[in-house]
């Protein structure tokens, strides 16, 4: 086990500067791509963070340290932000995660003191019994698959025209790409 | 196609500042771990995008405006930032990056003009015949592939800390990982 309470909270602070200094600005190109049929767009994987600290992260958190085991979290519609595409530019989307992000953290140290609170657990729709460290650990892992996720579509833009570089550049090679 | 000067210099511009937003002031933890044996630290990663700016995009640039095919580039050593190991701290080496990466951008938007010079050709020692845009595509997308694995030895670290979440993230799961 590597997790602890502070280095997690480094990560979790970082990611919305981080996102902010790639993609604010960026060209209609780079933000509305995608790598095929069925895949998100750099814009819809702001969409799906911004939903996730608004229904995921808090309340499952929430959940755990009033019911415990007693009630199931609610499942996380992973598509719900598909569903209803908006119309705001991505420095707005950029700023809504970063106060989202903000909001959330504070909650995050206000609750939850790492001596008495990581072992604590509750229950997930599918897993059954989680640790509320587990719960921790998957949202910093979360930011970070995105992150991968996102400079994953925008290399993929330039697949054919990195010509025969391709072979050395392994993330334009993949079959299966994870989310 | 997709390649644009201006949009592939958007991304350029960027990485030392995304770079910059996840990595200063992280705990040794995030920045000394890898993915096993042979592989590279977050630190690691860095040292090699300072030796390619120095060594590989600008230098391979020149020679094809000034000698086209006939002299093929001298070969990269991917490896060589690991032979000198450097004492400096993760914010003086993101530092070196930026500088060298403004400096670059500043030669790049000088040497080259998009409507004269993409399709200008050198040789490369392994592909033979490569073209000039296929090389600027090639320096955004190595930034991008970077900035993957960067995250993804950060996500990695975690692996056993998800608990049962595990299978929903697919950055853990890869058996083979692109560099």
């Amino acid at each position: 086990m590597n997790f602890q309470l502070a280095e997690a909270v480094e990560v979790l602070e970082r990611t919305p500067q981080s996102l902010e200094s790639l993609l604010s600005g960026l060209s209609e190109g780079w933000l509305h791509c995608n790598e095929g049929e069925g895949t998100w767009t750099v814009t819809e994987v702001i969409d799906h963070l911004i939903e996730s600290e608004k229904t995921n992260w808090i309340p499952r958190l929430e959940m755990i340290l009033q019911d415990g085991e007693r009630t199931p979290f609610p499942p996380f519609d992973r598509f719900s932000h598909l569903k209803e595409p908006s119309e705001t530019s991505i420095e707005q989307k950029l700023l809504s995660f970063q106060t989202l992000r903000s909001e959330n953290i504070s909650k995050l140290k206000e609750l939850v003191q790492p001596e008495l609170h990581l072992e604590l657990t509750g229950t997930h729709p599918a897993f059954g019994v989680v640790k509320l460290s587990e719960l921790l650990a998957t949202w910093v892992v979360h930011d970070l698959t995105h992150m991968a996720q996102i400079v994953r579509v925008m290399a993929v833009r330039y697949r054919t025209d990195v010509g025969p570089w391709k072979e050395y550049l392994g993330i334009l090679n993949k079959e299966n790409r994870n989310r």
